[in-house]
């Protein structure tokens, strides 16, 4: 009977992994519906294109050597004997462990719920490089990214040991709960790299350094990219618990979702209020990038904060968050959709406020973390970018950006019915 | 051995409220989508912002007061300590009871499940005041509605106490599983009360009485919506089980998705024909709305009819709205995406049809019940609507709204680059 | 205790059948919004009407008589009664299994997950034969598809025994898991059936064999409808492992949702980078198509490939794809959303690889169900269509065509707002 209680406790975890992991990979289409949105017409399909092929990259690349690279230990490729032995192993596991020890699921579980992070990883890039780079200079960096830069540091964290014995960031201190840093600071910073090789848009910084708005087509797909990645966020940070099916799981999984939403209800409020007070208006696109940050900002300590630090939390990242995209602005950093604000300065900060909550974690730790993670993924970035820059080129050519590279990389509209 | 199994059912049961509650909370999306589509593109930015805002602020006030109210019989902001207080109870509960008793699962799951429907009631309002109402006065109320209004007539029926000491409607024979009354009839009280202050869109009634259709802009849209609320409301009424742990309570769980499912496809096919009989034509946002009528219908009682019941009943629902909504266009009553006909005339219809597959509930509770949830929250809206009225005006000016609310209170169009 | 084991047993294989058929049910916004995004703006609210209404009548037919023909060897009408003694069968028979039998759960979750997916083969008609059948037509067929001819090829294979005695595909060593046959190429044979009798669109061919590209109206709605699928499939495929709450069972539905995101990610890139060979673009249609593709293909063996064979043969699917989409436009079959080769083609080709991984099944075995539900499904359909012809005509007329099926069928337009 204790047998058949064990093989029921590994069902539910396995299943809770299952549902949170599609939760994540349905971000995909949040980032996706965002971006279509925030960009202008012309470089609609191109977006559309990049989002989807980079999620498909993402999957494929951390079959093959990315998942061995951040949990093994391994070096290159030899990811696929792991991809194949990972029921056994799974069996294995579970046959030495009882109840209420390691979490013990399925690996299938755990290989399907990690390689929808490493895509959301890879879409924020997405996001702050749209409207000039060229698509297929992009998906060359996605498979480095997904494939290398992105496993390397997670081995120092959540993979707890590294590949080269270097590093355990967990060791100084380190904590990040479902990844304000692992995963969305280190997508801003391989996003920060890109833009910075790559210049701002035409016409974005006018020649006397007037910075002009450039409105995106079609706001109601942002808004509903922004209520998808509401809704798989309760995936993302409610499945970094990694265990459900206990009395303390299960609350801390319960905590995790009523913190994630209450953050998000705190972004969204601080943006909509601190907008009104610079802009007079009740902005929208504030707002979204509000509520994301708010998420963003729980994500590195979800579980430890009370239903209204969490609100508190977000709030005050909802306020940053604008600021934050006015100063990139003034700086003529230049990203259509505020990515780097939203997942690179809110990330930091989620990442700095987890010693408010959670004892285990140190300001020190936090910072030398935050910064080892942003150091490795900017440079290795920029590194990775300038070697394509040199190769191939980054950035569309002149004409093409002024035609859209709708028709220039995918030969399409996205709306060709609709004209100006 | 037992504490283990009880831990497995206590996260099992949790588990549920949760992906049920992520289900609900993706309801916010289909509002915001559904409502996106049936207005005019001029008025899009400003229904997204309000949607998204709107349930940030349902999300906070409930945890400030609206939980407390409803379901501890506290006062005003006292809610904040037991929102600290979430996870202690639980486990203190859970070590009182046994298997097979009472519901016993996460606290913080119970709260994120309740404060995602008192957002859902709030949504309802949103629709039937757009296109002429103020934004902040319209978040306003939602202060008020979402953090006492609802709440108080929540205390009546599920709290099971009232923080009066005057009302407990199940006494009276009153049942509402779901919420066909204490959810959607609420909301399109309080919608209702504010349509009559507010009156109608500017040239929807013509000087000699005729009615002008008013076209939304962007169908897909619409249906999109609809789509997302027909999914979300398996978590709305599966989750009103409020248990799925042991074999009675999961096959009540699923004969609750299985009607839920029934009669959302009875009131589309209902509302298809009736809108075939009357116009020539397969209208498709009567078709939408007897979707959505058949959803409202079996909320009050999705657990004992047979699917072939809950289909007629949802058929039915889908007749009766499409004349609803022909009939409330005849009194001049300006609903444009006809949140008080579903919500409201059919929210009644649901809670009337409960005794004839019901036993433990009368027609004559169900309309005392109803009488009662409609007249506080009518009466106690149109009160907070005029004090707001009088403090700020309800109405943007006559040529705001000939512009658009998009400009006026956001700042910025939906569709820039698709002129009219 | 062993009662209570069993009960949570029950409980969890239940919700999971649930939350699997409510990602089913999802799929229908998928369908929804992808053939929206492919066809031409003034046939949008057409397809629209159409996908809800065939979704609704679906649900309804299957409760009458399809699930009653699939299951029960029961003729016409005699599912009602079956109905309304679904869970009282669940009981019954939950009574005499133990742990680790047969799959045990309620059989009002097992209708639920069941009628989703006759909705699914349906949809896959609908997109086939979009811009110029009409409405009524198409959903009279409908009413005998998913009453009839897909419960009837269901009752050989999946339903274990057959309404007249005649076939049990299974025993000619015939494997479909979770169906790239009996759902899918068989919404595909249907759809041959009806584009076959309907003819191109006015305008697709030109006089002299041109073929001419007609592109759709809102390729966001495309990808977001791609992206829905893809979320969705994780319920098709892995709700029909049919059991989740012990080891194996548990491995196998982690295995199936890692196989067919791996699938999905391999169709992409395969149909990427062909279509970049053929047209020196990134074709997004074609990248959608080859996520659906890789998607169809793992479909019928979704749990014993491993990720990098899940990965090639949805690479091998993505390629395939294209050229069947470009080899059916020479031969003159109009398919605006290329539904006939995604779920035709690609669905032939899933099952005729199930013994690469499978050594259960047999080539010889898989050849003969797949011609087996291709004969029946096309030639059942094919008089049905030839009836509905005869009575009413299937197709609008040539006027109605011009000006588009939104305003002749529905009497509106999707986007009144934006001109062409």
């Amino acid at each position: 009977m204790q047998n058949q209680i064990f093989e029921l406790q590994y069902a539910l975890d396995t299943f809770y992994f299952l549902m949170c992991g599609a939760l994540v990979m349905w971000m995909a289409a949040g980032f996706t519906m965002l971006e279509a949105g925030l960009v202008r017409s012309k470089n609609t399909v191109e977006i559309l294109t990049k989002n989807i092929a980079l999620f498909a990259t993402a999957c494929t690349m951390y079959m093959i050597c990315g998942y061995a690279i951040m949990y093994d230990g391994n070096l290159f490729l030899s990811g696929i004997a792991g991809g194949e032995a990972l029921v056994a192993d799974a069996l294995a596991a579970s046959a030495e462990n009882g109840f209420g020890g390691d979490s013990v699921y399925s690996a299938a579980s755990d290989f399907f719920f990690q390689v929808v992070f490493v895509a959301t990883c890879m879409s924020i890039v997405s996001g702050a490089v749209a409207e000039r780079m060229k698509l297929w200079a992009f998906l060359l960096f996605a498979v480095v990214m997904t494939g290398v830069i992105y496993p390397v540091e997670g081995s120092w964290t959540w993979g707890g040991k590294d590949v080269f014995g270097l590093f355990n960031l967990g060791d100084l201190g380190f904590s990040d709960f479902a990844g304000s840093g692992i995963v969305h600071m280190a997508g801003a910073a391989a996003a920060l790299a890109g833009v910075l090789l790559l210049g701002a848009r035409k016409g974005k910084y006018g020649p006397n350094g007037e910075i002009r708005a450039i409105p995106g087509a079609n706001l109601p797909l942002a808004a509903l990219g922004t209520l998808i990645l509401w809704m798989g966020w309760f995936g993302f940070n409610g499945g970094s618990v990694l265990k459900l099916g206990d009395i303390a799981s299960a609350n801390s999984v319960a905590m995790v979702f009523l913190n994630t939403n209450a953050a998000a209800a705190g972004g969204a409020i601080g943006a909509l209020l601190v907008a009104r007070l610079i802009f007079g208006k009740a902005d929208l696109t504030m707002l979204l990038n509000g509520a994301l940050a708010g998420l963003v900002a729980i994500t590195a300590e979800p579980s430890t904060p009370s239903a209204l630090q969490a609100t508190l939390f977000g709030l005050i990242a909802g306020v940053i968050v604008v600021l934050s995209i006015l100063a990139l602005d003034k700086i003529k950093i230049d990203d259509p959709v505020g990515a780097i604000s939203v997942h690179g300065v809110i990330g930091l900060f989620g990442l700095l406020i987890v010693p408010i909550t959670n004892p285990a974690a140190s300001f020190v730790g936090q910072i030398a973390g935050a910064a080892t993670i942003f150091i490795w993924v900017f440079v290795a970035s920029l590194i990775v970018w300038s070697i394509i820059k040199v190769v191939m080129g980054l950035r569309i050519s002149e004409e093409d950006e002024y035609e859209g590279g709708d028709i220039a990389e995918c030969g399409m509209e996205a709306y060709p019915e609709f004209v100006r």
